[in-house]
């Protein structure tokens, strides 16, 4: 395929795959399962997975290259047009669900699309997209501000206002509408980037990669051993229900990779290992779950 | 709202929920929470659930009747060109999750939708819907044969060709095509009907709604003291999370009711109390496990 130079690409995530890996171990003391798998000769993807272990009940680090015959017109929100082009798409994905109800769930995912010039004289195009997103149970200020300052922190460089409007893209995105509620406490999410050229959205979706380790590694080493009960692990397990909703019904990235012939297994590795659902649940106003609604869903500034 | 009497429908599907609320609660013992809601004056539902009782751990059979000020497109699939219209839409649903893994999760569905006229000169029109359908987790061909023998009982009175064509609908519709699988064992399921007119569409209706206690209740009464132990409760909850992706990914009542504002504690009644996911998990060749994928989930004649 035409276009800017693919290989550096594929080289970072696949070493950014293999550091995030490696850094989740250090903590779980497991080790994920790695699964290779092809599509096409050169194309396929190496799914990284750990369940059951110490501190992760279910993760995955996920990396995938693949040459897509004719886009989904979910691949690019902004770029309808592009719909039916052949292209390739390459990315990092990953989900962690810990064992600790005090520890958040998260998902970082940075990628880029090449879309192939066209016969009818269209030129080939390219974008970046990414972003990464905490979603607690209970939650706590120090990691929610944590989390965002790294975000914030990544984007900065390349100007002030890539923040802030990552920042709003993120929380529109993770949020149920049929409930009115946000997934989580949001991060950043930018789709469709290639207004500053190809080495600095590419610099800059790096900034966003590179900085899930050290937004996300403090927090679950503060908080895996946390002390909890049956309580904290049901509110967790209907919060996963929350989760799941999310993915199945809204989130673009799951319900066309699955209905475009994606490979099931690794797109619904954002599931939980477990989840529940409970008629018409209320917390207790005032109590540890009703913070959550209160003082962390609502979207705010962080930082 | 002008056309065929609508009186007598909404009577039979107020009585059938109630019913089927009394057998469920004379098998398990314990009450279903009954909660009225109003949407405007005159309409509104009942939502009758029952959770962690001794044979049923989550059910819910759900009594609506709403005025529809424009009809989603979801509200029939073969006429789209009724999107836009005000409508009612009367029904029941219910789904039924059993704590044992040998008794099978089952959904039933009636319903009747009434299309106001325009003033452009379009007709007010009328059709029902409906049907059922079994998800066993450890199948027994006894009872689904059995189930699959009331629906074809129910619906032979009307002539010989329904049964077959509502069943090939079933197993169509409840299918999931990401894992190329069965939702589960199929019954009969039918949309847009109103060619044989309307009694007899209403009558069709009622024998497939008054099948529902003698297809299920037998099953459930032979099943649920069933001895099971971990390994069946877990092959159990990784159904139910397929179950999960059904309804949250293809369902159109599902789908269309949450995006379309309906009421999502209702219309997540659906929902099992508890859902587990594994990556790549595979039955061993030959277990139990195993024997639902290859001898029950693949459609076939059962009767």
């Amino acid at each position: 395929m035409s276009g800017p130079d693919q290989a550096p690409v594929r080289a970072w995530l696949t070493d950014l795959q293999a550091r995030i890996v490696a850094a989740l171990e250090a903590v779980d003391g497991g080790r994920f399962v790695a699964d290779r798998w092809e599509r096409q000769a050169g194309f396929g993807g190496l799914s990284c997975v750990l369940e059951g272990g110490r501190v992760i009940e279910r993760a995955a680090v996920l990396f995938s290259d693949v040459s897509v015959e004719q886009l989904p017109p979910s691949a690019s929100e902004r770029r309808p047009e592009l719909a039916g082009r052949s292209a390739r798409a390459m990315g990092v994905s990953l989900v962690i669900h810990p064992r600790n109800p005090y520890a958040p769930t998260v998902h970082m995912n940075v990628r880029c699309f090449l879309a192939a010039a066209t016969a009818r004289g269209d030129d080939a195009c390219w974008w970046f997209g990414g972003g990464m997103d905490l979603t607690p149970v209970y939650a706590f200020e120090e990691d929610v501000i944590g989390f965002h300052r790294q975000c914030k922190d990544a984007l900065d460089p390349f100007g002030p206002d890539w923040h802030p409007q990552f920042k709003r893209w993120c929380d529109s995105y993770f949020f149920l509408p049929h409930r009115n509620e946000a997934r989580g406490v949001g991060g950043v999410f930018f789709d469709d980037l290639n207004a500053p050229g190809f080495e600095t959205s590419f610099a800059m979706t790096r900034a966003v990669g590179e900085a899930f380790i050290p937004a996300y590694a403090p927090i679950l080493a503060r908080r895996h051993d946390h002390p909890h009960g049956e309580r904290e692990r049901d509110f967790q397990l209907l919060r996963r229900g929350r989760y799941v909703e999310f993915n199945l019904i809204y989130d673009r990235g799951t319900i066309f990779g699955l209905k475009s012939g994606g490979r099931a297994e690794s797109i619904l590795c954002s599931m939980p290992a477990e989840a529940r659902w409970r008629y018409d649940w209320q917390p207790e106003p005032g109590s540890p779950e009703a913070r959550l609604f209160t003082d962390f869903l609502p979207a705010r500034d962080w930082v």
